[in-house]
């Protein structure tokens, strides 16, 4: 993996996000020096990209591409399509299309990136949406992968069936397991609880017999951190809102013990002694750490980093797309897909 | 109001959730002390409450009622239904109904609860669906008002406007508040984001012009405990997976912080140290300080305890019965309701 040209080559958008080349490119260094293999595209603005690659050496055999045009986080998904072929967003992506690199990474507008993706790489065979996963951290041992989280809004029983085989497949890749347990988000854990695209997507995945994954039934949101199941399946609506009602919640804590400790001498005094326990906090609930989410079921990879990620954000995003590449995710979904039919009797998507 | 005949009179389900009744006797105790003019009815098995009852003597004026059944957390609606007239939690309700109570109480199975109390009670002239409301902590000086969280799994625009009434009208009389910032629960806050439900919700509330509240667009989850917004509106499924993932973050960072204080001699010390910070925060998160969900839409008043609240947890959520029966909320929400529609040309429900 680490002589060079047969390493995973990756399509950077170098403008997207809240933070800019200067932290798009600081990421790539540090990727970059902890897997020398991997060779980057760089999509930007030529003079700043380049004034950027000169901070780090270790970028120096990077290509850069020059790209006029940046798609901010107004944009509509439909004006940005129009702006595939001249946008650092939309040029990425390309570059994966034309076979140019194995994946593209944004920090971008997630609409924007979702639309453009999904009419130039075009689904998988067989999938009628691509879904966005993404791992959280737990108190268990693993992560646990989550999708959709927000590329479709509305979904029926068929579109979660897929996910949770898409998201079964990802959590195998990404994260070595042999058989993940999936479950799917519901206000209940018994059988006549939610809606109804719910109840009947359990229905379909309860006739899975294959041994790649296992269908556990339901789960609480309450339960998501708790380390009792690997992959998480919900739609993109109820999927955003407990992402974001996490990291609030999160943020929301962390404030909280701020104004805390600020209170008194006492509670500074505590709070030095007890700065490696917070230490271990904020290392665990750092979103920075758990960086890179992935659209699933497209011809292609695309990786999307938060909008606010910092430099070691953006590398462990890059971290998570070379790890992909190389799980070669795309066949391994498009095998437990077939598998998964053929035991379902689920129909294909129209084409 | 302390003048003792003239004071609220609250059924109290004594047997349901999960703690039984000398938690639910000792709290009624609690809330008898802070407010005298309070008087119980208290359904339950005869031998174990009067046991209970002895031992708060604030509550020698308290009327028994033996009721020989209990609804448990696996019995489905429909069988509670079947058992209303038997049962501690029905008993509670149609006490309401026959005007022997003003409110009642219970920190049992909250489906049950729901069809039981709509089934009796009956919704509020005009409404289609009663919605469960809470006060959730936020940052700011004042709590936010959630509704609906998961008395109707699947809702469209007219229930989550009407949720909004009905939502702005407990703030008003819970909080004090003269005129609530109201937000629908959304994946964006651009108007083209989320559910055609939530959008067309968003375009009804938009033709509101009642100066007793007032219609601020969308939310995204991260933004609920920030105290930017008075009552934020959404189906019960989101609501539900909002709030558990909520409840499920704030338990998750608490045993984070155990572990890491319990890691080394140094953190243990910095965390006696730091006692009164964690107290703060355990009482601004403790569920028990924010109990008492309350049913809008209904011919009469019921709450929803926390089926693991504990005395004080259940005194206050008789704190919240205790208001709103002197704030007549069932006459307000129904003005509010009627101005809206005038407004809003908003249909009835048929009946």
């Amino acid at each position: 993996m680490a002589t060079g040209h047969q390493g995973p080559r990756i399509a950077l958008d170098a403008m997207g996000g809240d933070v800019g080349p200067a932290t798009m490119v600081a990421g790539a260094a540090i990727a970059r020096k902890r897997n020398s293999g991997i060779r980057f595209v760089l999509f930007g603005d030529e003079a700043q990209v380049r004034a950027e690659v000169a901070r780090h050496p270790v970028l120096a055999d990077s290509e850069i591409v020059h790209t006029e045009d940046v798609i901010t986080g107004d944009d509509k998904p439909s004006q940005a399509i129009r702006r595939a072929k001249t946008s650092s967003m939309g040029r990425a992506v390309l570059a994966v299309k034309d076979g140019l690199a194995d994946a593209a990474l944004s920090a971008g507008n997630t609409g924007a990136l979702m639309a453009i993706a999904k009419l130039n790489l075009r689904t998988m065979h067989g999938i009628d949406r691509p879904a966005l996963a993404a791992l959280m951290p737990t108190l268990g041992d693993n992560d646990v992968v989550m999708l959709d989280l927000g590329a479709n809004t509305e979904c029926d029983a068929r579109n979660l069936a897929e996910f949770a085989v898409m998201g079964a497949a990802y959590a195998r890749a990404a994260m070595g397991l042999s058989c993940p347990r999936v479950r799917l988000l519901n206000i209940g854990t018994e059988e006549l609880k939610g809606t109804g695209e719910v109840k009947d997507a359990a229905a379909l995945l309860r006739t899975q017999t294959s041994g790649e994954w296992r269908f556990d039934g339901f789960i609480e949101a309450d339960r998501l951190g708790r380390g009792e199941v690997d992959v998480v399946v919900t739609d993109g609506f109820s999927g955003n809102i407990a992402l974001k009602s996490i990291e609030g919640t999160a943020r929301f804590i962390t404030d909280l013990l701020k104004r805390a400790f600020s209170s008194s001498l006492r509670s500074k005094a505590g709070f030095l002694l007890s700065r490696p326990a917070f230490t271990l906090l904020r290392g665990h609930l750092d979103p920075n750490n758990h960086n890179g989410a992935v659209f699933l079921g497209l011809n292609g990879l695309v990786i999307k980093s938060h909008g606010s990620a910092d430099a070691t954000g953006t590398a462990n995003a890059i971290d998570v797309a070379v790890r992909i590449v190389s799980e070669d995710i795309t066949r391994r979904i498009t095998e437990d897909l077939d598998r998964f039919r053929t035991h379902a009797e689920l129909p294909e998507a129209a084409a």
